[in-house]
Parts: structure tokens; sequence; C-alpha cells
């Protein structure tokens, strides 16, 4: 076998990662996060049995005063983990070795490793959601001021990369803002139930049983009394092969970064040289190039809704395990939850610093809008022809004065007025018609729509 | 760029998918089924536009009538849906083809294609999870059942492969069921807000505002009358570029996949050779070997579980796209849901068929779970003594007999018997704390709590 | 169990996937070659046998004679498959059924319905190939056309979709040549070694060496006729759960979609409306926009690229598969590598007619470029003023300098004229060197050398 | 935004990746390698650019020695590499400013950070691979052992979970044997062609032309030098945007993790409880059942067999990536590779150990393949039987003999026995044709085929 490594060389301290380097979440995940709360499901563990009488309570704060992270060492655990598996089963050992003799017993007392391994993972996620979640608040509410201060700002409606039609920039910061506020609420509601695991060996808690004279009834108290002290949600059942806790929270990370990937992958668009409707508020450098300013923040949220997706596809497949617990699905879970909430997490704080500071430049989507010379109204001028000349004729006389527009250069308007279907219209009236600051529908009125508070139910 | 092939050869009939060949839900995705959708998004559209005024109520019958799939050939459609990209701009020009003159300006007048290729994909979707979730409901009935019959039947439980402690098939199914249960509801919460599309050109509803002399409050009265026409949900904006309906729905039906997946995975080691604790109701037979029986259902759950998450990913990744509506990321959503649909919709079909025939061996699980000479108990008797010897000596002494009972083959009750520490135990007591159906814990328990009809949320 | 569907419904004719409908590789990936190959797979079972001795001449012959798909019923089979889970099984009786009765025991005999299964799809991914690689080779030589006919026309080169510095299309062309020449070695090296599958029941043979009244080397020579009769590679061993073949088609696949996928998304961002340096020959219509031509073989293209990793994945986690024959990974493999071939085969075939229609105006590129005033030579003068200033202070010089000239519209020429430190420099020689033109390093040599017919390895 | 982190928080020590943790690919791939290839890859470019006289040798000398990684700090280099999005932006600043003023200005000369941060990851590849190629190197020779040592070692070949006919423990070794080999082969030739990353800011090499006065052949004599400086492969393009360098190197490693995974997977079914024909030879001890001995190598590599797959498909996506230089695809690579070579790496390591350890049991293989009474050799009789009595009439035969046998307990050989059509065959034939190890058709003649140095291409 290759020969061990020493520790310093193996640290992961983000530089491979800028998206979530810094971070809150990134805090919160870290092995000494993790290690802390491994301890406290341990501690709280013996505080629930001591609750129903099954510990006393001296032992119980015996064990939670050991539970003290600084006392363990995450790397030496890491590297014992290998041994069976788990860094259970080494803290285990330490923290036994670190409690009186006559306490040593009730540590860890009836659990099995996963009891303490889910429960420190659901610890860990419900604190690293918290900054993910006051992040995705604080981009909503920079996506709903967009959204109101531009409800009629035109700009090019863009489909398959070509101007369409125009829309505005508030309807599109309105769909951002749906988007990342249903993140939001599919993490909420992640967060909120997010359960305590205990079960013992197999699920069937019956070292519990045992120490309570053999009362069946110990299991579903005990994991009230243990859901109590973690502060977690109670489960109907020992979840050790019913992942549904771990999948869900997968795909409402994966969710969450595919819906700021959606702000992200317009302002890359809007950013580019040739199109410059929007500017990050504060663009990254180059090391070549001074005059640039690269749109750093969307670019970081673009590399995480490229990643996410796949480590939730491993999440959902570990849903399907054999046994009372598998051999390599409840595994892979591990450090792919952690990437995703640090990789979810990350796009969170880069999102709420674009939307916080994101620059508009109406002027330009003016524009951009103007380029085609009007023919972005194309489909308003078939209309009105429409019911004169026939839906089909009208869009071959379109496609005509477009191609004559665009090839000479000239407004829409003017290749219009030279159609003899269309002499009755002035050429105010064909200015009108092709002004595509006239064409808005019902833009302004969808944003207001979303942005009330009652209406159809948002998903 | 290399030739054209003829038609009949181009048909993907389920040949490689018998997991869903023959399926209600096949057919309720295949392209005729599509095809139907398509039209009557198209002929909704109409008459809810009739609905408002803004069609004549004649013309709004002329399209219904006209969107009749007979008249129609789906792979006419596909061969010419090339060109533009979407199989709508070939129907549409069909069905302005099929109405008389003067309705023909009615047949998806202001309205984009998307419009319509989404509104078809709710409405598919809809449909298609019909059985599904009737598939789901009856499995869980099932599960249920062997649930409740065997709430203490004792059989071994595994943990990495090996036996660790007793538990009851009962329990194994109670979280079968709990899991088959959540897939039911996910879907179902799914299905009930599957929203229509109306957008227009840029989801800004201008033509029909248009329509509708330049009143923009046209855009939602006709959201809602559409969503009247075809009976899915309202949105709250056009969601052409806010996918969280189509990534839920993935997600959703990789869920089902991965939690039928479960049961699938331990059918399938229950009904190995060596252990025989379960048979399919109809194993497959073998071409080869006429003995086998073969357990065919799990194996087809095992292998949609094994596809469903890559496609969930694919629909998760769809989230990120680009201006009004993306070049690619929406195309790639269409054949990937209907696999996704067909996959999971054949694995519900096969729980049903699995969990309703399901053959379960008490004596065999009895029989395995004495393999051991009562080593699965050690847990048991490790609490027993460590009150007595402490606990780290207690699993000395345990591992030591443990290792001596393996060796020679004997009772773990006679190897303990031989131990000072236990001297005061009579070998009565022994085997009786070495009796698995002795030691279920709270498994029954957990049983009956999993089944109530009240109790701490169920994900 | 939710109830049957009649066979018409299920037909999937390519509606949801423009980018494969019509296409060859669709053709010979349906269920009617599937059908064929399963046929031919078992009449050169047959006929390699008697090629041994083992079977007589006339059997093999009758075998063949029957083994005619039109004599077959694909949908019947996909029916009947589900209850072993597999076609074969079906398809074994019906073949036995069609021929005399002295003919009937030399059908499928020694084998299992894997041998077929697996030979029949290599037969076909090797014929699905075929055109795929015509494509391949298409698109390459398309591809070094325009490399070599733009190897100096300059134009924008962006990062983080910013302009940065000069390029030439010439070697962006090279590079998406490079890819496409790579991923056609990959593919042609993939099919090139696709290999029979022969193994029995369990791999070893036995039934064969059986009839070779135990002849032990039955296996390696049978692996050999049957290579023979068949065309495809000869294996070292049965590959039933050695999945490298499949595993590596499957890769082969993604990294094709990949690697076209790369030139979609630089011809999408190319054909934006605001940068319009490149076109589609024939740009797609739109059902509203009459004047909209839309980048319609590049969207397709770029939802092949979105799609296949996800398939990919699922082949590569195929390999991790249990026993003799795993219980769902084998199975979850046929649906995914006929979904692959296609969509790698249809991206294929959409990059053949890209690249040969791609329309490039250089005018506009030089337009682009023009842009920001010269801004896009920034580093040129960096490096020039670094020897006389310092590096550091010369990109302060050229911030401001960039700065000025964006915020008043200036060249970058006239904004630096004004720089005292640049005073010794007339302004002839800024106009020069601000020249984009005049900035295009090593681009033309680059593409010499990528076309070269020797160089460094190419990967 | 949510506020930043302190540093120590920050650490990934492997606590949740116990299959990798302390592992010499850990080691190999951590911060601090990547921070000193980093700083390698700065020095070599600036020693390549003196070999060809762009720079001053005592500049170089002078880079060079300042590169030394001890002087700088990955966490701080992690923080600040967040404003540009990429931590070579501060190490530039770092390192230009350790060295004297008049070596500041060949810093970094002409690159970009992309140059840098690829050819870093590509040292760090190399290096990473080659304990991973030791590893896999040590597991293909203990596994060809084990395929000597037991090619004729009966053992139940099964199937679908069942028990199908016997096969060898040799035969199966043999083939993962050649996984191992085929992952090794994968490995290697992606190691070998690891290029070096040459191109300036947008690939043209122009900044080091500019320094070379203009002389356009500098751009590939640079590459061919810095190639030799760094012991990486030479390109023949820049490749920023031509990924397939990293793309194949990830699915070479799904690749390996998967081929792995096969044999972790056979260890987990045949190390059951129920099995036990093999065992890991240190297996994992449980917090909680002292007599456990668990599977923790097989199960650590059936982890990462799981995780892989998902990871090559970021990196095959990320082909598909627009411009000189992508937002988003680029970054999602970095971590992505990481985590793909560790997980491997440590997977490589585990197998490692696993075949070097591995304890077969042929005693309680001969047990299990009894455990029928025969009915795995029932293909056999199958073959005898239908010369007499027609294929159909035989395998009818046979499963009427195997139910009778089965539900009676009897050998299939006594039920055979009461067959009026086997009545010429004395008991001690039907014992003889029933014996599964004298079944074993050419198993042990493959697995010499499979070793041998000669035959039929390995893939």
């Amino acid at each position: 076998m290759s020969p061990d490594a020493p520790a310093a060389d193996a640290l992961d301290t983000g530089l491979l990662d800028p998206g979530r380097a810094g971070s809150a979440v990134e805090a919160a995940t870290g092995d000494t996060a993790f290690l802390a709360a491994l301890l406290e499901a341990e501690a709280a563990l013996t505080l629930a049995q001591a609750d129903l009488g099954l510990a006393p309570g001296e032992a119980a704060r015996a064990v939670a005063e050991a539970a003290d992270p600084a006392r363990f060492d995450a790397r030496d655990l890491a590297l014992r983990a290998r041994g069976g598996g788990n860094p259970v089963i080494p803290l285990v050992a330490d923290l036994t070795a670190a409690v009186a003799a006559e306490h040593a017993p009730y540590v860890h007392r009836g659990a099995t490793s996963q009891d303490i391994m889910d429960t420190a993972a659901m610890l860990v996620a419900k604190r690293a959601l918290e900054p993910v979640l006051a992040d995705l608040a604080s981009t909503v509410r920079a996506l709903a001021d967009l959204a109101a201060r531009h409800r009629a700002t035109p700009m090019a409606g863009r489909t398959l990369t070509q101007q369409a039609v125009p829309t505005t920039f508030g309807l599109k910061a309105a769909g951002w803002r749906s988007l990342a506020a249903a993140a939001e609420r599919r993490l909420a509601a992640a967060r909120a139930t997010l359960p305590v695991q205990l079960g013992g060996a197999a699920g069937t808690m019956a070292a519990f049983v045992e120490y309570a004279d053999g009362d069946p009834g110990t299991g579903p108290m005990l994991l009230t009394a243990y859901a109590r002290r973690t502060g977690l949600a109670e489960p109907r059942l020992p979840w050790h092969v019913l992942r549904a806790p771990v999948a869900d929270l997968g795909t409402a990370l994966a969710f969450t970064a595919g819906a700021l990937g959606k702000v992200a992958a317009d302002v890359l668009v809007l950013s580019r040289t040739e199109i410059g409707e929007v500017a990050e508020g504060s663009g990254g450098g180059s090391s070549a190039m001074p005059h640039k300013s690269n749109p750093v923040r969307a670019t970081l949220i673009a590399a995480a809704a490229r990643r996410l997706p796949a480590l939730a596809s491993v999440l959902l497949s570990a849903l399907a395990c054999e046994d009372e617990r598998p051999a390599g699905a409840w595994h892979a879970e591990w450090q792919t939850l952690r990437e995703a909430l640090r990789v979810a997490g990350g796009a969170a704080r880069e999102a709420a610093e674009l939307t916080a500071g994101l620059r508009v430049d109406p002027e330009r989507m003016a524009r951009n809008l103007a380029l085609t010379g009007g023919r972005v109204t194309a489909e308003r001028i078939t209309s009105a022809l429409s019911p004169v000349v026939g839906r089909g004729r009208a869009k071959e006389l379109l496609a005509e004065a477009s191609r004559d527009a665009a090839e000479e250069g000239l407004p829409l308007a003017e290749a219009l007025s030279r159609l003899p279907e269309l002499s009755e219209l002035s050429r105010g009236d064909l200015d009108g018609l092709t002004d595509p600051a006239a064409y808005l529908g019902s833009a302004p009125a969808l944003v207001d729509r979303a942005l009330a508070p009652e209406g159809p139910r948002d998903r």
C-alpha cells in the first residue's frame, strides 16, 4: 500500500474553491464543526437517557463536559477512522477515556456509529443553512427591489440567443426573485424537518430497551427525548436506511444552485462586452488585462450550478440501499453532502453580493433594443397586418421587410412604409408601431403580480 | 450529412426497457399521447381566448374540432421538427391548414412554441402520474399489510453485510412503506401544482395584449382562463425560464425510483439462494437454468433506481438557463422528462406487483438468525455484563466467546457458560439471553408507530 | 397493477427528440435494428458451433434462415420480455418454434440471454457508429477548411464573457477541429474493439464444453469462432460482469457530445444578435417572429451535450456490479446505451450540417473588435510600458487610460497620448500599437501547427 | 452577505472521508501540494522564457528561488482568490513582491492565470497518480496470484442473486484482475499525456510574441520549452477551452473506481454472514457488536464507486464551454478533479490492501455449492437429456425434479433417479453428473488465458 502522508499536507483550505473560501457555510461544515457536532450528539444522547432515568444525571453531565471539541484532534480521528470505516469508533474510544471510569459505561450507550454520524450531519446542516438562508433572503429582497425599480425598463427579450420581442428588466428580475424565493422555501422546509437519528445497532433500539428492563416503549420515548435535547425534528422511525432527509436536502441544495444559476447565466450574457446591459458592482480584475471587469460573482455561481446536480444525484442514488446499514451508499453521502452544502452556500453568498451590487444600464438596454431598427416588433406588426392580409401573407411581408431593413440598414418602419398593403398607415403610425418601448405587453403587470403578497400559489 | 432513415426503423417500442413495456405510463407518455396533448394545448388556447372575448367562439370550436390527433402524423412532425428545433412549428402549420381560412388566424394566436410544448408536457405528466400514483398507493397498502402481519417476525438485522442484531420483518416492511408513502406524497404534490404555460414570444404576453387593444391586464387574465381550460395550475408568471416545475417533477421521480429501489435492494439480498427469506410471487425463468427463480421485479426496479438520479441531474441542470428561452437547456428536458416518467412509472408498476405477491419465509428467517449460534445477541450480553465487569472487559469477553463459539461451532451460550464472570447465570438464563427472538427491542412498537394514523411528521 | 396499454400508443418516433429524428443512427438503433441484431447473434452462435463441429451445418443453416426479423414482432417480444426481464427469453422461444424439430436443440444452445443481448448491442453499436464517424469526419474536414481560410481573420478573444485580446477565427476553428478529431479517434477506437459476448450461464462456457465431450479448450475456441462469425472483436474473457466495453463506449459518446458542444457553445455566443459574427447556414424559423434566424443546429447540439454526461455516468456506474450477472446494473445499460448512441449521433449529424454551412462575417468581427477603441490591446501596451515605468505602474496607467477611454468614448490611443510617460510615442505609433489586427500573436502559426500532419501528439 | 469565518474552522482534514484520509494521494492533492505546483508552474515559465532568451537567466533563477511554498499562505490566497475568482491573481502579487524589483517584470510574464492553474493541476495529477498506479499494480499482482491459486477452486456462479451454475474463484479473480489492469492502463495512458498549459490571455500567446520582437514562431517554441521545464507533455494547441485532458482524466478515474467497485461488490456479497466465502484480512470492528467483522475496505471502495461517475459527469460537461475562457465550466473543474483524484486514489489504496489480505474459504464455497443438492448442475442434466427427450421436455423434467428436490430436501440426483427417462443412468452416474465440482466448463482454461502474457487484445 502507498505510504501515509503527514497531516499538514492533507489540508483543504479552499484554495481550489474560491466560491466558498471564507464563507460562513464553509466554517459551519468544516471538520472542526463536524467534530463539535459529533460530540454534541454523544452528549445529547447521554442527557436524553438521563432524562428518561436510563442514565445517572451525573454521568450525563460528565459526558457533556468531556465532549469538548478542544480536547479532540480531528485529523487524528480521521486517520483512525479508516480502520472501522467511520470516525465515531475512535471518537467513542477517546470520549470514553476522557470521563471517569464510573461514567464510562454511559458514553455512546446503546447507540451505533450511524446514530451519531447522522445526528451530527443534521446538526451541521441545520447550522450551515442559517447563513445560506440569510443570503437567500437578502438576495430575494435585492431582486424584488430591482424588479420594482425596473418594472417598465425596456430591454430586449432574447430567445435562442436572438432578440425576439421587448421585455422589461423588471420582469427578468421578478423571475429571478421567484426562483430565489422558491429556493429559500425549499431549503427552509428541508431545514425545519432535519431529524435526529437514533436506532441502535440495527434500528430496533434494542439496547435501550434492555437498559429499561425490557420496556419496548423505550425506543419511541427516547426518540422524543433525543430530538428535544438536540433541537432536531423527531422522526417516525430510525432512518438509517430511509434516507429521505439526505436526499431531500441534496435536491433542495441543487435546486438552490440551479435557481441562482439562472441569475448568473443571465448576468453573464448581459455583461458581455457587446451587450453591456448589466455589470457586477465590483468586477474581478485580470492578471493580464487591466481594463477587464470580469463578472466574477456570476462565474462562481455558474460553476456551483454545474457541480450540484451531480452531487445531488449521488445522494438520490443513496436512497436505494440494502440491509439495515448499507456498505457504501451511506459512506458516499458524507463528503458529498458537505460539498453540496458548501457549494450551494457559497453560491448563495455570491448571489447576495451580486444582486446587492448589480449595476443596470437602461440606456444601453435601449440602445441594444434599437439595434434591429424595430425588427423586434415584427410580431406586433404581423398581428396588426394579419386581419388585413391574412396571417400567412402578413408573415411573408414582415419577413421581407425585415430582411430589407437588415440588409439596407434601415429602420423597419421605413421598409414597411414601402409596402402598398400598409399605405394607410402614416410614417408616424409605423414609427409608433415599431417602437420597442411601446410593445411591453403585460410585462409591468406581471411584475406587480409576481411581487404581490397574494396570488396564485408560488411553487 | 448521413442519410435519413425510413420511419419504420425508428420505432422504440420498449424492446430494451421491459420494466416499462406495456405499462400505462408508457402509453400515457408515447408520441401519440404527446401529440394529443399538443393539440389539446392549442385548442384550449383558442378556447381560453374566446372565453375572454379575444377570439370568436366559432373559431375556437373550429380549432378544437380540427385538433384531432387522428388527423396528424407524429413521425412526420418529428422529422419536420428538426428544421426549427421543435414539433410545434410544423404542427401549427398543419393545424392552420386544417381549419377554414376564416378561423386560421386564431390558431396558435399570440403564442410561442414553448407555450404549447410546456403545457402539453404538463398535461402528459399529469395523466402519466395517475397510474403511477395508483401503483404507489397499492404498494403502500401491500407494505402496510406486510408490516402489520410481520410486526414481530424475527429476522437478522444486517449491517455492512453482516448479521448484527435481530430485527423484525415488520419493521423492515414498515420502513419500506414509509419510503413508498413519501414518494407518493412527493409525486402527488408535484402533480397537483403542474402549471399551464403561457407567455408568448418572450414571456410578456405582448401579442395577447395587442389583441385586447393594449390592455396590459390581459396577460394575467389569460393565464387564469388557460389554466381553467386545461385543468392545470395557474402559475404566477410564465415560466419559460423558471423551470421549477420540471426540476421538481424530476426530483420527485428520482426520489420515487430511489424509494422503491430500497425495497428492491432488500428483496435482492433476501432472495439470494443462501438467504432465501423472501421470494417474488412469480420469479422469472432463465433461458438456461430451469430451476432458477429470479427476482425479476426487484431487478427491474433496481435498474430504474440506477437510471433516474442521472436523468434528474439533467433536469436540475436545466434550471440554470439563459435568456427568455435558452438554446439547449430547454430542449434537453423533453426526452429526459419522458424517460424519467417512464422509468419511475415502470418501477412503480413492478413495485406494486412485487409487494402484492411477495412470499415471506419466517421459518428461514429464524434459521438464518440461528446461524451464528446466538452471536447476534452479543450486544445484549455485553450490556448485561458491562455493569458487572466494565464495558471494556465485557466487550473483550464477548469478542473472545464469540470467536470461540464461531471456531468450535458452538452456541454462544455454551461458550459463555465457560466464563467465570458469568458463573451466576444458569445455562437456561444464557439460552434465554442469547435467543435472538427475545431481543427485538422496540421493533414491534416502532411498527405500530409507523402505521399509526398520527405521530411525528412523516417526511 | 395499472392496466396494460395498447401497443400503438407506446411508440417513440422521435417527436421529443428532433436532434435525432430521421437520422441514420436513429434507424440503426431502433427496435427493428435491435431485433435483427439479436437474431443475427443467435444465428452466428449456431454457425460458430457448426464451424467447430459442435452442431450440424444443416441446423446452423436452418437457424440462420429462421432468424429473419420479418417473422418476429418487436412489440410482442417487448411485452413478453417483462416476465423474465429480457427480450431474449421470448425470442428464443419464438426462434425455436420457427425451426424444424430436429434443429430446435441447436437454437441458443449453451448460451445465456446475456450472450445474445450483449452481442446484439455491440453489433448495433458498431453499425450505429458508422454514420456517426462519417459525420464526424466531415465535421473535421469542414473545420479544417474554416481554420485554414480564417487563419489570420482577426476577432475578439473573449474570456469570462469580456473581450480580452484579439485572436483569429482560424484559431478558434482549429481548436474546434482538434476536439472533433479527438472525438472521432475515441469513437473509432471504441468501435474497433467492440467485443462479441459468449460465456454461457455464468461465464464458464460449461455447456459448450459439455457438448464437446468435456474438452475445456472449447470455450476459448468458440470465442474465436463466434468473433469471426459476427465480425466483432474477440475478448480475452467473457465480459458479462467486466463492463469495460460499455463504459468506454459511453464515455467516448459523452466526449463526442462535449466536443461538439464546445463548437455549439461558441456558435451560440457568436450568433447573438448583438455579436453576429457567425450564422448558421439555414437558421430555424420561429412560430411567432418571422425575422428571427435561430441557431437551431447549435441549440440541438447543446441539448445533446447536456444529456450525455448523465447517461455516461449511468454506464460508468454499471462497472461496479455484483456476481456473475448483476440484478439491475446490466438492465440499466440497455436503454441508456441506446439513448447515448442516438443523442451523440444526432449531435454529430447536426455538427456536420452546422460546420458545412456556417457563415462567417469577418467584417462584423472587425467591427466588434473595434468596439473597445483598442482597449483589447491593453495587454500589449502594458508590456511596452513595463520596461519604462515598471509593470505595476504600467498596469495602473493602462487601467486609468482604459477607464478614461471608456468613459469618454475615446480610442485608447487618444487617452494614451495624454500620458507624459508615453510622450515619446507618436499618435501613429500609438494607433499601430492599439490596432487589434496587429496583435494576433502566434494565432496563425498555431493554426498551421494544428493542421500540420505531424507534430506533438494529438490527444 | 454572511460574515466571514476564521481560517481554522475551514479545514477539511479527511474526517468525512476515511477512504482517503492519510493516503499518499490525499497529500499529493492537498492545498500545500497545489500551492507548490502553482509556484513551480510560475518558476518553470520564467525559466522556459530564459531558455529562449526572452528573460535574463538571473531573473529566472530569482523567481525560481522566490517560488518557495514555505513563504506563501494557502489559506490567505484562498480568501483573496475570491476577488478575481482564482488563486493565481493573489499568488502573482505575492510572488512579484517576493523578488527584487529588477526581476519583478519577469514574474508571470505574458501568462494568464489559467496557464498556471492548468499547469499546476496537471503537475498535481501527475504526482498524485504515482501512488495510485502503484496501488493498482500491486492490486493487479495480488489478483493474478489469487486467480492462479484458485483457478480450479469451485464456487457457485451467481446470476440475478441466484446460484446458477458452478464457476471457480480463480475465474472471478481473473476477471477482477482484468478490470484492475484495464484501469491501470487507462490511468497510465492519461498520466503520460498530461499536457502543460500555455496560451496567454486568450490562447494566442501574443504577449510572448511581443517580447520576442513579434516573432510569431515564439508561441510554439515556448510550448516546447515549457513542456521540457515542467516535464509535462507538449500540447498541439493551448487547451484553455479544449478540455480533453481533464475530461479524459476524469473518465479514467471513474473507470478506476468502477473497476475496483466490481471487486468490492463481489467481496461484499461473498463476505455476507450467510455466504462467508471470503473475508477481509482485517475486518473493521463495530462500536456495538464485538463479534462483527465488517468488510470495511470493500465498503469504502463501494462508496468511492458511487461518487466518481457523478464527478466525471461534471468534468465531461465542462467540455462544452464557451469563448476563449468560460465563465463557470473551468472553475467547476478544480475541486471536482481534486475530489476525483482523491476518491479514486483512496479506492486504489483500499483495493491494494483488500486484495493483499483477502482470505478465501474454499471449503465454505464447496458447502454453499452443495446447498442446492446439485440443482446448480440442472443445465448440465438438461443438456444430457435433450438429445434423448427433446429440449423442451428435458427442461420440463428438470424443472420438475428440481422442484421436487427443493421441496423434499433431496439431492437432485435422487429426484432424477425416479425419472423413467433416466432409468439407464446409475445413481453413481447421476451423482457424477450432478457434482458441481465436475461442471466447471472452461473456467480454469479461461483463467490461463486471462493470465497469459499474449492473447486477444486486452481492452
